[in-house]
């Protein structure tokens, strides 16, 4: 099931979008990187009018047992206590999703919590939170192809549903500091640069957390070469879904719009199992969390927005799922040269 | 009618919104620029919890005489092509208004054409066409001082309407040559820092544009100090129709997106007639075009976006629009910790 198929983009598409791009009553490329946006979907859909249907936001929540060590600014119950929110609509990616005209699909993968039944919830519960990463694995392997697989799933069954524009998100107090471990050991980085300070911690904390996830890399011993291992070792269960959803994305020819740190670091994930995902990425926002470059830089991906972000949840895919709708917009609804009678460049 | 009396923000209102933001369900200013939108429009609008109304791109077009110099890609009849560009919805701005739910209002303030009575067309024609620059004067100063009129009268005229949120726009072939001349002067740098390529011009066609441009300062003379005389000497009809729209826009305490490089010249002139302007000022882009950044800089403004646009017509201004909603709506719909039950940090 992790062998999906991925194509690179086709040039004779980015050619067909250029030619009507450089046909629309605009000086060429005057329209920036909305121009690049609309060529890019052309060339994943392989369709030269495509169309934007539902659009969804993947939420994946999970705990993270390395909050032991005190690495984060919050309580873990917080991560329960924002799932409930999420359901009544109430948190940061609940408005920004409605803002663009998207859904969230709120996704259990390892809270700490026993939630039962409960409406709007996609239970898919792999672990009650991941191990202390400080002491031991994240989870074990098995668990990790789970999560990547339950990415994948969800993708497939939104897609049947007949979403085409699909976003990651997620929330988990204490992930960054997974992430961080993910981001250094995958992009061979030293950990001081590339960890952060989260949802907002103080300078001791800060060093604690920088200590903490080399003690984790130390301890567990992730293969870099491996990224299933790096994941199940150092990771955390919504990264690994989140690898998941890119991994699909992909496979299916959608575009996917990665979020913040979090979310690149389950991208990065999926980038190391194969590289041709890259090609159907959109990479939304510059995080504040420092990491957040090096692994898009990685990748090779330029965020399309700079807001001094660093929420989480999909905010930042939410608000460039508008910019992205903007560039489709352009390139389908602009009057050509022709169509609207105006002269084109003398040069 | 210029004398407009303009308030600087009132910190009890800032005071009221960070109140607010900093309870909503999210670490304090984790949504970064999205939150810093949200006390800017609870202080401009003086509301507690302000509301987004109906929406207006106002796009003045022109015409510049300075065309005769060869200093443009397009030749100018451009201008008046794409007023019916815009008039049939067919232009890049007819687009991005629509995806931010905005209205378009075209208005001619100077284009050298006969349009006659046409529908959806605000004639209010103070030149046909701008002298040349290069030569002498763009227009007299009770013409200069018109434009901004028009301007003025523009926003009462919507406001009135129920319009509550404005974005600037211009069309005009050649209007980046009196644009840059203005911020040179105004800001007192060389023109070579503050002049780019426009619309998309060769290595030879920019030399003769920068020398056009020290030209049209050398032949006219303006005062630096007198914002009328500069926009009268090397300004244009729609920088000056912009300089107006910023002037009451601040009056009414109404927020006003400021597009690019041509419509920042506009919001300078306005802010030399009165700093106190800058308060209600949203840079939307950050324009290709490099004397943007310096005339941004020198009113003291960042832009929200950075999408390498040069388009103009309003169209980074509308692009904007959407991210400035955003910043609201996570204001107005998001829960607070205690609606929601979720715990505060523990720092």
């Amino acid at each position: 099931m992790l062998n999906l198929e991925v194509q690179p983009l086709k040039k004779e598409f980015i050619q067909i979008a250029w030619e009507r791009l450089n046909n629309l009553t605009k000086p060429p490329g005057s329209l920036g990187r909305l121009e690049e946006i609309a060529a890019k979907l052309v060339a994943i859909y392989e369709n030269p009018m495509p169309e934007i249907k539902k659009k969804a936001v993947l939420v994946f929540a999970s705990d993270h047992g390395v909050t032991e060590e005190g690495v984060s600014a919050y309580p873990k119950e917080v991560t329960a206590q924002m799932v409930f929110n999420f359901l009544r609509g109430g948190a940061g990616i609940n408005v920004l999703a409605r803002h663009a005209g998207a859904d969230v699909v709120v996704v259990d993968v390892g809270v700490d919590y026993d939630f039962g039944k409960i409406d709007g919830l996609v239970s898919k519960k792999v672990v009650k939170g991941a191990g202390n990463i400080a002491k031991g694995m994240a989870m074990t392997r098995s668990d990790a192809i789970k999560c990547i697989e339950i990415g994948i799933e969800l993708v497939k069954e939104y897609h049947q549903k007949g979403y085409n524009l699909f976003a990651t998100g997620e929330m988990g107090i204490g992930n960054t500091t997974p992430s961080s471990a993910v981001v250094s050991v995958l992009t061979n980085s030293p950990v001081e640069e590339v960890t952060g300070k989260g949802t907002g911690i103080d300078e001791e904390t800060f060093k604690r957390k920088v200590e903490v996830i080399k003690r984790a890399i130390k301890i567990n011993k992730p293969d870099a070469s491996d990224p299933f291992d790096v994941l199940s070792k150092i990771g955390g269960p919504e990264i690994g879904a989140i690898a998941g959803v890119v991994l699909c994305c992909a496979h299916l020819r959608l575009p996917v719009i990665v979020d913040g740190f979090i979310s690149t670091a389950g991208a990065l994930i999926a980038y190391c199992i194969n590289p041709s995902v890259k090609d159907y990425i959109f990479a939304s926002h510059n995080s504040v969390e420092r990491g957040h470059k090096k692994a898009l830089d990685f990748i090779g991906l330029k965020p399309l927005v700079d807001l001094n972000l660093r929420l989480g949840e999909g905010t930042g895919a939410a608000v460039a799922m508008t910019v992205i709708e903007a560039g489709l917009k352009i390139y389908r609804e602009m009057a050509t040269f022709d169509e609207a009678g105006v002269s084109k460049s003398d040069k």
